[in-house]
Parts: C-alpha cells; structure tokens; sequence
C-alpha cells in the first residue's frame, strides 16, 4: 500500500504548488491534507480546501500502488530543501515514512474514510495562451465585487465565442469586459468566481498552453501536469444590458499616456480625503487631476493628451480609476466621458492589446 | 516663512525614509507629522513616533527659513514618484505649497505649537562598520524579549570597550553576546530598547560609518545625513552574572556546517509538535536530530560532524535553536553541549566571524 521513489526536486515543487492553490485556513483534516495516490509510474497529488481542488501529477517508479492521505503543509515542508536527489515514500502502519540516505521522517496517515470521490475535469471548452489568460483575469476578475448578497456580482462571467473568449465581471459600479485570443475546441457558458480565476491564473504563470474545462457545475483551469477546479456560480447572468453599457455616446475623449495618468491618480488620491473623490477635467489639449478635502488639503496636476469634444468634468471613486488603468499596460488609454452619471469608458486606442480589454466606470454624483 | 528649491529624488528618499524610520501607528497629529525646517542651504526633516526621533538632513536652496509640519505619510507619497527633478516648496497661509511646472499640491500645515523641542544629539561615543553594525545587532537583538515585567530582559546591553564594542541581551532562556571591532571616541554604557536597535541598523544598511551616540538617557545611531535616536531603558544590568554564564565546562562539543544543522532543525520542528521541542544527539563524528510528537510524527536527521567528548543528548526549544543558528553564517557552528541543564554554548570555531558572537540556550528539562 503505497511505495515509491521520486525526484525530490519535483515532489517538492508539486507539494509546494497544492499548498499555494489552496486556503491555508483548514476547517478539517481533510482541507488541510493532500491525498498521494501512486501509479506504477506517476504520483498524483490531490487537495482541496472545501471550495478549490488541486491534482497535480509527476512521473515516479511506484513499487506499491495505493493511496495514502497526509499533512500537505508538512509534506511540502519537509521536501522543500532536502539535500538527497531522490526521497523513497513508504506507507509503513500508521505512518508514511520519507526517507533519503541521511535522514527519515514519519507523517501520520490521516483518515481517508470521509474524502470525498473527484470526478473527471468537465469537458475540455478550448486552450488559451497563459500570458494573455493571465492579463485578462487579473484585469476582469477586479471588477467584481468581494463579497455581495447577489452572487453573480462576484463573479467572471466566461463565453466561448468563435471570434474571442469573452470575459465580464461588474460590481454595478463598474465593470471590466475583455476578449482575449484562444482556441475553441467545445462549449464554455459558465460564470466563475473572481477570486478563484485570479488566483489560479498567478498560479498557471506564463505556461505555454492553457486549458479551460467547464460544464453546467463546474470550471477547471488546466496545464501540463496540473489541474484546478471549482464550482461554478449559479446563472443568469444579465448578458445583454452588459453589451449596450458599452455602446458610448461621448461627450468628450481623451487619449493620455496611461502610466502619467495612474501616477497622478494615485497622488491626487492622498488629497482625497475620506470620500476617495478624483475628478478629471478635460481642457484642449491636457487633462487636469484634481483631488481636494478639508482635511487633506488640494492637489492639481496637468497631463498633455489628445482631447476632443468639448471641455468636460467627472468625478470618480479613486480605487476604481486606479483599478480600471491598472489594466491598460499599453503606453496610452482612451476615455470616452458621457453625459451625466452615464459611465465612461476605457480603452486601448492602439488596438495592439490582445485582451481587447473595455472598463467602464459609473462618475460619482456630486452634490 | 519657509520657502526653498529641492531635488526631487533627494527629498523623496528623506521622506520616506522619515516614513520607514518610525512607527505608522500615530497617536497624535504631532507622531504623524513631520517637521521640515528651511535654512539657506540645507533642509531638516525631523519626525517622532513619540518613542523614536529620526532627523535627515539634505542640501537644498532656502529663499526664505523657517518651519512648517506636515503628514509625513502624504508628503513622502506625494514626492515618490513625481517626474519633475525639481520642486519647490512655499508655506501659504494655512498650506505648504509644492509645486512642479505641471502640478500643485496643498499640504495642510498642523499645528506646531504641541511639539517638543528636539535636544543636541548625545555624545558621540565612537564609529562602527555599518555591515558590522547590522549583522552583530540583528543577532543579538533577536535574543531579547518581545515584551517583559522586566524591562531590562527586552534590552540590549552596549558597553564600550577598547578591544571591541561589546553588546549582550538574554530573555533568561537564552543569551547572545558579541564584540564587533569599532572605533572608540568616547564612553558608552547604556542599555537599549532592541526592537529599536535592530529596527535602525536596518535602515542604517550597509554604511560604511556608523556613529554612536550615548548618554545616560539617550542612545543613537547615525550615518551622514541621518541621525535615529530613542530613549535609553532604565539599568542596572546583570553584567558579572553574564560574563560568568559563557564560561562553559563543556560535556561534549561538537562543530557541523550551520546551514545543513539549520535546515535539519526546521524540518525537525515540523514534527515537534505544538511543544516544539528538538533534540540534538552528539555521537561519532555525527549529529543526530528529531523531532516527534504523538499529532505530528517523527523525523530523524544525522550530519556528519566533528564531535569530541562523550554521546550526550539534549533537547531545545525549537525557535531558540533556529534563532541561535542565524546567527553563524559563516560555514561551521561550534556547540559545547553541559551537564544537565546548564546552558549550551554557540560559537563559531574559526575565529573568522567579525562579530565575535557566542549564542547561548538553555536546555529543556524533560519530564
């Protein structure tokens, strides 16, 4: 029952890779454990913290097939710097013994009895590059909201188009729709929770390929060797009012160098006081960043930028303008301002962003 | 009343190293504030958590002297990152004013009337090598209390002596002494807040030249353009008792590569359990540590090692003993193992470590 030898370095990534997936805040022995399951030539390591599930797997010489369930924090840790090339894994009575030439070490076995079965990954919808999936996310996923008494809120809403894969999170506030290249090879129409995408993207990295799986229940991210998953959200999501958000009549519009304008966001920021309130001005030929309270005094900065339309001004909460131009890594933004509270809208006017990434942000009413 | 040109990169390190220097939980206007103070060719920015005083000194061009006080935290956001090389800084009416050809922002200045007037620096009692500094308090600092009845247990003790700068501080479980080279000046004898200690020689880095400064109230440390000073802790200090503790009739004795002992006591304590204890067998030409614990298991690691006297085994807090061991970054660790529980001695066996630092725990008394 369970006997093998495999790459320290490898295990050593694999474990450190399930502990990073998945809450270090454990509500059981099973959500702070990690089931070793051993083939007569790979390992599979799989855990869950009750909402996300992991399985990584790696290439090892099982003497013993089997399975056996431990500490994963402890597995990780102590694989992390051992100085042996290659560790032999045994499940000796009630202990699973490591051991290198120099050195043993004995982790309890823990209870497997209530681990819960893990189904196959839903069906594959389509591979996407983990670079753009990264950007996109990271972007999207910010728009939604922590927490809110209407789930869908909190989440990214993914479409598998022919054309691109769209991706839209708002919190009502604002919103962020993108639509990144990939390689549709079935159906993706799946609402996911934020936190989940943004994490497990950091996770994938930079990875070549990325594989997205989703069925009616349930959403997987996928890439060589490692697998992780979780439910889904429950739909409807409003698609359509989603669209026509984005179709802008402005009032004015300025392109101005993306990095100049967060910078200035950000100081203003400081003179916002506690109602976080930045107002841009849009004049010929600059845009003017104010910020101003009682308390924590005025500032004023002034950034060259094409503008047409007329003179315009709209305030804004200071974390969703800096959150919306975050996103525009690109060396210009462009903002279309609408009457009103109607939102304005942000975007690439280069059309080299491959996300295709839109944010729109509500202007705040002022009294 | 306070009006002057400054390179902007130059204030922007002063002000956020005001910033780092002291404690972000403010009590008062005055411990958030900072206090610039204009002369005709130099600029003071002097700030206080109400416990630490840190004064930076940087040239600039004064057109008008005087002193104004400001949030210390928004004038060092304000300046970070601003892409004018210059700035100018104007008190008008109830703002200071700083201005870039494309930006203003309005400071509100506070209220100067609560703020203590700041004392002459004490005596200078003599220079150190920053590098010196840095590693020797880091290490024994971390042999203090946190927190303590008696305050002198939270301490480092500095005596000045012609040999060496000697410093100690012990929690009474365990002791760090060391006696880095420095360049006497004058007297010092004071005991020092360690937390503050280890807090300023990180902030001091790498310095070439450290000077201290002591009285009998008063402790500080300074390199050009800085100076970061605190209050000194009531002594006296159990100075004889100390010398007298390192005096060891060693067991056994046994010296092993710091980093392999490091690395095997922390895999150890992942399997001590919530006690945390470890235990380090000395036997022929090896080391032997476990760990183990009825929840978390057993480990076993041997090092090989230059042992002389009898096998003995004793048994140590695990932190203590990880903490001890950061201190010898050098490649070998010396460790004379007593009778009993009497303390054991760290020390490095080459004579090549600059700090001359000796560790000291004691043992654990097992049921």
């Amino acid at each position: 029952m369970a006997d093998l030898t495999v790459i320290t370095a490898r295990l050593a990534w694999a474990a450190a890779l399930v502990v990073r997936a998945l809450s270090p805040r454990a509500t059981s022995a099973n959500t702070s454990a990690v089931l070793l399951t051993v083939h007569t030539d790979a390992l599979d390591l799989t855990g869950t913290d009750g909402h996300v599930t992991v399985r990584v797997t790696l290439p090892c010489t099982g003497y013993e097939t089997g399975c056996v369930l431990v500490s994963r924090r402890n597995l990780a840790a102590t694989v992390a710097a051992l100085d042996a090339a290659e560790i032999r894994l045994t499940a000796e009575g009630s202990r699973l013994a490591i051991r290198t030439p120099n050195a043993r070490f004995a982790l309890p076995l823990l209870d497997q009895s209530a681990l819960p079965a893990l189904d196959d990954l839903p069906a594959t919808a389509g591979t996407i590059d983990g670079k753009n999936l990264h950007a996109t996310a990271i972007a999207v996923a910010g728009a939604a909201a922590q927490s809110d008494a209407l789930p869908i809120f909190t989440g990214v809403r993914l479409r598998g188009r022919n054309e691109g894969l769209s991706m839209v999170a708002t919190d009502r506030f604002r919103m962020a729709a993108a639509a990144p290249p990939w390689s549709p090879t079935g159906e993706i129409d799946v609402l996911v929770p934020a936190g989940f995408l943004a994490d497990t993207v950091k996770l994938a990295g930079a990875t070549a390929v990325v594989t997205l799986h989703a069925d009616a229940h349930q959403f997987a991210i996928a890439w060589p060797g490692v697998s992780v998953r979780c439910a889904a959200l429950a739909q409807p999501y409003p698609d359509e009012q989603v669209q026509q958000l984005f179709l802008a009549e402005p009032e004015a519009t300025a392109t101005i160098d993306a990095r100049s304008l967060a910078a200035a966001v950000a100081r203003a920021t400081l003179y916002s006081g506690s109602q976080g309130r930045v107002s841009l001005h849009l004049g010929d030929g600059i845009v003017v960043i104010r910020g101003g309270d009682e308390q924590a005094g005025e500032s004023e900065e002034t950034i060259k930028a094409t503008v047409r339309g007329g003179h315009c001004t709209a305030t804004y909460n200071a974390g969703y303008l800096a959150d919306a131009l975050q996103g525009f890594t690109s060396s210009a933004v462009t903002m279309q301002i609408q009457a009103g509270i109607r939102p304005t809208v942000f975007s690439d006017p280069s059309g080299d962003d491959p996300t295709r990434l839109r944010y729109l942000i509500v202007p705040l009413r002022l009294p």
